[in-house]
């Protein structure tokens, strides 16, 4: 009679004993899995960007000489103009007296410009060497008034949205020193801008993606010399580089999706009531270290 | 009678049950764990660089112009020399045929170079633009022969680890294009190596980590106006990007972990009899469109 009657209180403990065990082990599944969610949460602010498939820094990681090329490439000889220690102090000096004038300028004036001068300076630019010899740059270059004007007003109405939406916290003091000027005027006056996009890969005869090895750092390296030779004509730019921009505007301009924006450069002669923030540079001492 | 001969298998049965329910429980945790730890495979040949904690390009996302300065830095008057249309055309043209003579070089030899051009080339890559006027660049000059020859054992020892160990099959066909030189002779003959580190963040007075943005495309284009300057005064080199060597150079040159290596140019004047691959450039057509 006394187990008889215990049987169902088993049945009780039992059921209580399953409930609790099962439900512990769907939090812990739970648990683990919020882990994974944790991991891959949006970043607005990049992954806007990545829509373009531009995320090949692992797959840049292939060393060494940029002159990587196919073996049966014939080499020919090569011999440069060899100066004078006394010349090449002077030449040396002489651009860098040349190149320290170089300011960011963002007030530009509409005066035209010689195209034959852009055409120049981006062949210039294409001198640059790059990861196996790639090439990876395309050079856009808006005059047309209506074109520039749109690339205006999604520079400045994305730049709004960054600020607002986009930005962590851990931005604001860096944003607090930075100057955000939400006008953009130059992007209108300037008589050229210069978009530079950065070919993340290319294609193959197959149809398949070839890697681009260093594309950033490849067309980053053209447009430094991009800046010497604006620089070297009289002409002045402001570096920059419109944050999630780069989808949209690629779109307008009519680029491809392998090739990614880089930086935008507005080009032409300073207004004459330009100004620009009274910096210095760093001496040489603290930029360089002889070993 | 029977219920108390039944209680005992009640007692089995509950035990078996629990058992089946924990084991699944178990294994369901497990299965995500699994997913978790695929997604952090570790890639030997990304994450050795990844070391010296430089892979910021979430923090490096931050866009607009680079000249964002504290805005209470004066602003002064900005001029600059302005040349006639005529004297400009000249200028572009002839600053294109001077750097479109430039070719990456691997045969350096091992006549001196006069110090104080190395300083002035230097100089001139310190007057590029960075963000923010971070100027994250460290210019190490490597003249001592043994430093030099330390740096040629690393990276030879390390590229064969790279092409032996680190290359996955996906690449084995970019490799086979690649002329994959063993011997890095000019490491030893060129006069002097360039490392150029990238800054990727600098330290507040606080002894916080202050991020520098765009510190890879900062330092490569200042790298570009390097690669203008010694092209200016007659002086070779070969862009190369020592694959995984930066930790061992980094420490070997005494350089700190906010320091990482983005380029190593060795600079001399050629060998007199140096080849070059017969190789062109791209056609202006193919990279610049106009709009």
């Amino acid at each position: 009679m006394a187990s008889a009657f215990l049987t169902p209180v088993f049945m009780a403990i039992i059921c209580v004993l399953i409930g609790i065990i099962v439900k512990g082990s769907r939090e812990r599944t739970k648990k683990v899995q919020s882990k994974m969610n944790k991991k891959t949460e949006p970043r607005p602010w990049v992954d806007e960007d990545l829509k373009d498939s531009t995320e090949l820094h692992v797959e840049e990681e292939d060393g060494g000489e940029w002159q990587g090329i196919d073996n049966d490439i014939a080499h020919v000889p090569f011999s440069t103009e060899r100066y004078s220690e006394e010349d090449m102090v002077k030449r040396s000096k002489d651009f860098y007296e040349l190149l320290n004038k170089r300011r960011s300028v963002r007030f530009i004036s509409n005066n035209p410009v010689p195209r034959e001068v852009i055409d120049n300076v981006i062949r210039t630019a294409g001198t640059s060497p790059s990861g196996a010899h790639t090439e990876p740059w395309t050079f856009v270059v808006v005059q047309d008034v209506e074109t520039k004007h749109k690339i205006r007003d999604i520079i400045e109405e994305e730049e709004e949205i960054n600020y607002k939406k986009r930005m962590g916290d851990r931005w604001v003091n860096d944003l607090k020193r930075l100057r955000t000027n939400w006008v953009k005027e130059y992007l209108d006056t300037a008589p050229y801008l210069i978009l530079i996009f950065k070919q993340v890969y290319g294609m193959l005869p197959d149809g398949k993606k070839k890697t681009h090895y260093y594309n950033e750092i490849s067309v980053s390296i053209a447009c430094g010399i991009l800046l010497a030779a604006l620089q070297n004509v009289g002409l002045v730019t402001v570096t920059s580089t419109p944050l999630n921009c780069g989808p949209r505007l690629r779109v307008l301009l009519g680029r491809p999706a392998n090739e990614k924006l880089l930086l935008l450069l507005p080009v032409g002669y300073p207004n004459e009531d330009a100004t620009v923030p009274d910096l210095t540079r760093k001496p040489l001492e603290d930029i360089m270290v002889v070993i």
